[in-house]
């Protein structure tokens, strides 16, 4: 398989539970086994600095969107300069388990202003596809298991879901029904990605 | 001595070693001796769960000012909610080492937009009272010992003292000389100070 014309960033993104991490997983295995140079990365930034102190802010049962929308930024703004940056350069399909639109439907969800979300955001780069995998958080909760961090309740979720789907109409993402089999699912997934593919394909 | 009207909230900022932690414990001491309920505090926020990641940032060489700016406004966002606006609402005098101007001065000295670094301070408090303590980065590093951080050099310092100054003169803001003897910059503070605290006192 000869180089891509240029790198590839392709966003996933879903409520807690929609499948987002084993579909990245499923994603970059599969390209990798056709022969693409893919790498699966997640938000929060899991090798970054920043991600335990984003960690010790969602545990805490008073803490701040705002703190929070501040810290998803700066992780952001990180994971894009020294990993998805270099990655596009050198022409591989990155695929990130969560990205922009995460931090908007969550934040947006606790009553912040999207206008605020997008300028601290300002300086991160804008993926070529963005997938939301949509799900009723009520199914998606009983998929993870009880609630762990100050998000994880259906009604906020259900919030989070209704950003998701109109931020996802307003500026055009696609969007899979995550309720499916994971199979079909991926399959969905698959079909959105390769009309992106076949345009970077020498 | 009777409770204030309000709070009152003080902010001395200025370049690396131009003394605001020591200016800061100085007028923080004379208050209390006075009879008033006077707390100093600092920035970063030495008790935050974010001060760690700013740390880190700081010490790497290839840091990006961009990643600093967002994880010293979620730092300033935690440091409002839970320290100034409570002890603002208890009608205590907070004497902060450091505030938004130094993010503005150091952030902008590196080639960031004045507007962004207000965006995404949005939800900062405005302080009654800035000071900038002024002085010639020169003179300030001899005082402070050599470098340890990205920030301290004397080219880059001067161009963050012209903004605190170009700022200073824009809105209005304190500037004290910083380079006269401890006792005569304090005494300098506390003149600036007396009107405030008058106005408030009951």
């Amino acid at each position: 398989m000869p180089d891509l014309k240029r790198g590839v960033f392709i966003a996933l993104e879903g409520v807690d539970g929609a499948g987002s991490s084993t579909q990245t997983r499923l994603l970059v295995d599969l390209l990798v086994e056709k022969g693409f140079r893919a790498v699966a990365t997640k938000e929060p930034n899991p090798g970054g600095f920043i991600e335990p102190a984003i960690r010790l802010s969602l545990a805490q049962p008073s803490g701040s969107p705002v703190v929070d929308a501040l810290l998803f930024a700066a992780d952001r703004a990180d994971h894009v300069e020294r990993l998805i940056r270099p990655a596009l350069a050198d022409r591989k399909i990155v695929v990130s388990d969560r990205y922009l639109e995460s931090s908007i439907a969550y934040q947006c969800a606790q009553g912040l202003d999207e206008r605020w979300i997008l300028a601290i955001n300002k300086h991160a780069l804008k993926p070529d596809l963005t997938i939301i995998m949509d799900i009723d958080p009520e199914i998606s909760l009983k998929r993870k298991g009880y609630p762990r961090e100050r998000y994880e309740n259906s009604d906020f979720l259900k919030r989070v879901r209704e950003k998701f789907l109109e931020r996802a109409e307003r500026k055009g993402h696609e969007v899979v029904d995550a309720s499916k089999p994971v199979e079909e699912v991926h399959a969905e997934i698959v079909r959105k990605v390769l009309p992106l593919l076949i345009s970077v394909v020498p």
